[in-house]
């Protein structure tokens, strides 16, 4: 075996309901929480209003940062640090997506830290454990978030979207609620539930894997693939709902732990670059050309991965099985409805060009199997382009 | 899917040569560490020795405790934490067995608190905050203290053994460095490491498991059956002792999150009553009783890990497979040269009555699937006296 470091600080408190428990949890940092969530404009607002409630009734005082937008900026981190400043917080509580757990976790650093969120990415030594405790709660089942030390943000400026990746940011809680995702519409539903199985499909992948990744990710594939297609089906069936809650919650614990890949590396720029294009849809534009390019330098993954998505795999040997793999993943992106190139969601080949450019900022390409140059991954986005 | 909480806050650094890294680690948390220990009359000297001088060579000044004794005794503990607070320790850093790192918690709890470790146990509120940061470091592949919230401790007084079971205990740091093992004597290998099978398999059975214990138990259970005979032909195959450490690790994650159930809260009452008895042999002696009492309530478990012994067994039905796995059982006991009765271990029938008089006073025997009353305790465990 080799060597590897294993570190999920987060204490999940996973189930439906379990948000009921919010204020005593929020209780163990103080009675005064910055509660951090988008406009109270969208289909979320009884979900913020209920949990603003809640922890008024526990007894802690609340001020709402609503200002989180879809690929927060560090103009919105900016606005919600100052709120945190002015009211006293004691603890954060971002309430959404990805972009309202992240938001979250960059306004815990920006509230206690001099400068801005962006002074402490991933190109820093980061922020220190002055940053404020963190409870996250996820309304998606896709980005991981609340079990990650990750902060996804995008510099207003200059569209470069970078993150911050530090111990000091890891959610202290994550309150797991599958019930609050079960109001999502099916394209947030599809982009999201491809999201989680990224995050543990490079993260079993990647070089710096480890051997409780390989486990939890093939776990949480084994359930994406079945319960998926069963949330899009009836976004009400909360088992389906709860299973890709947990999947989501494992794609935190893997990626946290051993990275992501080319894709992701990839898909970040793209969202730098097009705002308007989600994190999802980026990640599918480009699998089916990630896929092909990676798997003859990982030929026994594919395999494995590929015999969970069709069976009928079992009786081929592994090389065939890697190869088929990739059609298995184009398969699973049609059954979705995320097959999608970078022309339907209105990404030039202008765009491809400085987004190739842009693939080396983050060192995710390096976890890869097979390390892309800046032209090979120009060539493989170009034939993201256009999809049939 | 079921609600449930996972809590596995250690930082777990893995990997044959990484106890190299001690003092870099140890001075995340200030520069005078009380290094706690057997005796420098054992076979870990030389260990002690070394990890003394590498933190002395990264500028941490060592204290040595060196009183650790197997089964360790509240006596113990005071001594050690009043070592701790004449040198103003800043950590405490557990080297050796689970004796010499569940001392290490009590000590980092009674240096910190008003009256003795035992005022903080699991029938108490447990410590607070002010506990001491431990860094545990192995040397056996065993209980997983490592990772958990745990430390168990035998009054001196009333032969009563009893555990902290705290959150401020998880040790901050878990350096598992699988070389650090290989000096352990065949009978410390079979019995540390049937304790980590245990672990695992208890908590998989346990009523309060979750889907992430399941995993890694099964993963666990794959590993200890392929590679304990293998460290027990061959003490210095290194691979047998990584993936033995690994198991003992994941057998940490596991116990802490889900429990132990009946063996090892009849196994600890041995313990405290009979102290020459070590741990693994109460397992040992417990389990034939153990696993025919309980696989009729827990045939689905009892058979996924019967077929993980013998493959042979896919073809039996759940139920065959259930009643052959006790079998199995049996015969991975024989194969490891743990097939004893208390009649071996010179436990009396007296004790035996004494023993099962305590049955119920740890909670574990609820986590069973099927819960015994104290008659049947005695009979399980006059059941065991002698084994043929
Ligand atoms: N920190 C990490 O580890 C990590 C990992 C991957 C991605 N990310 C980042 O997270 C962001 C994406 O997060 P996301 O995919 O969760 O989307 P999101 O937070 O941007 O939300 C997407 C949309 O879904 C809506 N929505 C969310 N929950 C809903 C619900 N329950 N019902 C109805 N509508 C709901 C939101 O209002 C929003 O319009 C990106 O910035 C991405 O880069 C972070
Ligand atoms: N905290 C927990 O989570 C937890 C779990 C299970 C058991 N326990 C407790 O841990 C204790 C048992 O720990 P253990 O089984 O690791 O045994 P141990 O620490 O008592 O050590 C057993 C013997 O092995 C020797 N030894 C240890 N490492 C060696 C090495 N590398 N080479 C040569 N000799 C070596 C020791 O000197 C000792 O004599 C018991 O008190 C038990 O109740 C704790
Ligand atoms: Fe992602
Ligand atoms: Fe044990």
């Amino acid at each position: 075996m080799n060597g590897f470091n294993h570190f999920s600080p987060t204490e999940i408190v996973f189930g439906c309901g379990r948000i009921n428990e919010i204020a005593q949890l929020a209780a163990r940092y103080g009675s005064r929480a910055l509660l951090v969530t988008e406009s109270m404009e969208g289909p979320l607002a009884p979900t913020f209003a209920r949990i603003k409630s809640l922890l008024e009734d526990g007894n802690i005082q609340v001020e709402q940062f609503d200002g989180v937008i879809p690929n927060p900026t560090t103009d919105v981190v900016t606005r919600g640090a100052d709120m945190a400043k002015d009211f006293g917080a004691q603890v954060v509580i971002g309430v959404g997506g990805g972009s309202s757990m992240d938001t979250a976790k960059a306004i815990a650093v920006e509230a206690t830290h001099p400068g801005t969120a962006w002074d402490y990415n991933c190109h820093t030594d980061g922020p220190s454990e002055r940053t404020l405790p963190i409870i996250a709660v996820g309304t998606t089942a896709g980005t991981g978030s609340q079990a990650t030390q990750c902060a996804v943000i995008t510099k207003t400026a200059d569209k470069d979207k970078s993150a911050i990746w530090h111990r000091n940011i890891f959610p202290r809680i994550a309150v797991v609620d599958p019930e609050l995702t079960a109001t999502m519409p099916k394209s947030v539903t599809a982009q999201t539930g491809f999201d989680a199985f990224c995050h543990n499909f490079e993260a079993y992948l990647s070089v710096n894997t480890n051997p409780l990744v390989e486990v939890m990710a093939l776990d949480a594939i084994r359930r994406v693939v079945e319960y998926l297609p069963r949330a899009l089906a009836d976004g009400s069936d909360m088992e389906a709902r709860a299973q890709m809650s947990w999947v989501d919650t494992l794609g935190g614990f893997t990626n946290s732990n051993a990275g992501v890949t080319l894709p992701h590396g990839l898909g970040m720029q793209v969202g730098g670059h097009c705002p308007n294009v989600t994190h999802g849809q980026a990640l599918a534009a480009i699998y089916p050309e990630f896929t092909r390019y990676t798997y003859p330098s990982a030929v026994g993954k594919f395999a494995a991965v590929g015999r969970i998505f069709n069976p009928a795999l079992e009786d081929e040997d592994d090389d065939t099985a890697a190869e088929k793999a990739c059609v298995a993943i184009d398969g699973f992106l049609k059954q979705i409805g995320l097959w999608i190139g970078f022309k339907d969601l209105n990404v030039t080949k202008e765009d491809i060009r400085e987004i190739a450019d842009c693939g080396q900022v983050l060192g995710d390409y390096l976890n890869n199997p097979r390390v892309a140059g800046i032209d090979e991954m120009y060539e493989i986005l170009m034939a993201c382009y256009e999809r049939k």
